[in-house]
């Protein structure tokens, strides 16, 4: 058997996130459908980690196993012939036996994006949020150093998994370009609605309602009720999964 | 009567342009019924001009006549509660009287946007065209000089309205981002389809089937077969109209 890595691109407007519980086309489906269409048989496909609703990505990864001869580069277009317009694999890879799109991912960066207008987006709609009050990029910067390193994220967490609450943010990026910012937040993990906890947080940071340093005390809290509200998931777009 | 100027930002994917000859849902039906809901008249709504169906436009402007005393601030929000999604008016602003959409306007910018890709764009696939082959800059470029200045573009025009086919380009500026190119182009007018057609001979000068001097033959034969095809209407964008 082979095991293939797929790079996907999907937009998640139309999707119940990458794996739901219960009712609503997935994005795990739809895609193992279209793997199966292709290698005529059932694959597990497997996500580098869940996406919610609404919640898109450059380049998910997923890995499933096969007894197809196909080459890897041609399993790109096969299977996209199968997908619809929303949902594109970007590359196909063949990997060691015993690659795991979840267990080996070691880093991954999330990009949530908010855009200030007088009046609601609508080329980029799907894509951003917009706050209802000026955006205060040094504040939020300011809270944001607090979030660096290892750290015990339980306040920013929707819904424990059981896995642990520790997790390592490397880089927590906050960057403008005309009416849009960008937080770009890379870490070894995320845990439930981590990131949008995380901008939630920092827009209250930013309108005035919670300090900069209150972050600090949110975060040894590791009450859930301290952070702020979960940010919209339209805002968020995994960009990047590395691994070794 | 007031007349009042729009300024309308619009996803045309959905709609049969601004204003089609038949059938079909049209962006002018659109805004004007949400301007006659709030207003409680018919209003004639005319646009600076036709985009086609799939065009886009930030910052598309039109005009209508109102006995409303509604302040034009309050314009803005009360004509957006009755539009979709995919349209927005982004400002109201009252005019003298005779001021017309379009025989006011003196200048429009277009920007036509292309991605190259090893697939097919997913997240941006609404709002850019893929062309199958390399994107040359320098060529198109050089391409380009020849049609600045006021010319006569029969042979870009895909049928005449019977107003002349003179204008004059003031700016046509092509420029990359990452895997995007851009190009702008200002000009007094526009004739029916020729900024498709402005890029999609730039296109075939980019491949090499139409090197960058024989846009000055071209121009001069007046002749629309020998220009190139038109390109897809998705990746054009109607960013500025300009009034004295």
């Amino acid at each position: 058997m082979r095991t293939i890595k797929l790079v996907i691109e999907y937009e998640g407007t139309r999707y119940h996130g990458w794996q739901a519980q219960a009712g609503g086309q997935t994005l795990q489906q739809v895609i193992g459908k279209a793997a199966e269409a292709v290698v005529h048989e059932p694959v597990g496909l497997h996500g580098s980690g869940r996406t919610d609703a609404g919640v898109h990505a450059i380049a998910q990864v997923a890995h499933f196993k096969t007894g197809s001869e196909i080459p890897a580069e041609n399993l790109v277009h096969a299977i996209n012939s199968h997908l619809p317009r929303d949902i594109v694999i970007t590359s196909a890879e063949d990997m060691h036996d015993t690659f795991h799109a979840r267990y080996d991912a070691v880093r991954k960066t999330y990009r949530y994006t908010m855009v200030e207008r007088m009046t609601r987006p609508v080329l980029e709609r799907n894509f951003v949020f917009r706050p209802k009050f000026t955006v205060d990029v040094e504040r939020m910067r300011a809270a944001a150093a607090h979030l660096l390193g290892e750290r015990d994220f339980s306040a920013f967490e929707s819904k424990s998994d059981g896995r642990g609450s520790v997790r390592t943010i490397e880089r927590l990026d906050i960057t403008q370009d005309g009416p849009l910012t960008m937080i770009e937040i890379t870490a070894d993990g995320f845990l439930y609605n981590m990131v949008r906890t995380i901008v939630g947080t920092l827009l209250e940071v930013s309108r005035g309602s919670i300090e900069p340093d209150d972050v600090k005390r949110i975060l040894e809290s590791r009450d859930r009720c301290n952070a702020g509200p979960t940010a919209p998931a339209c805002g968020l777009c995994l960009v990047r999964v590395e691994y070794e």
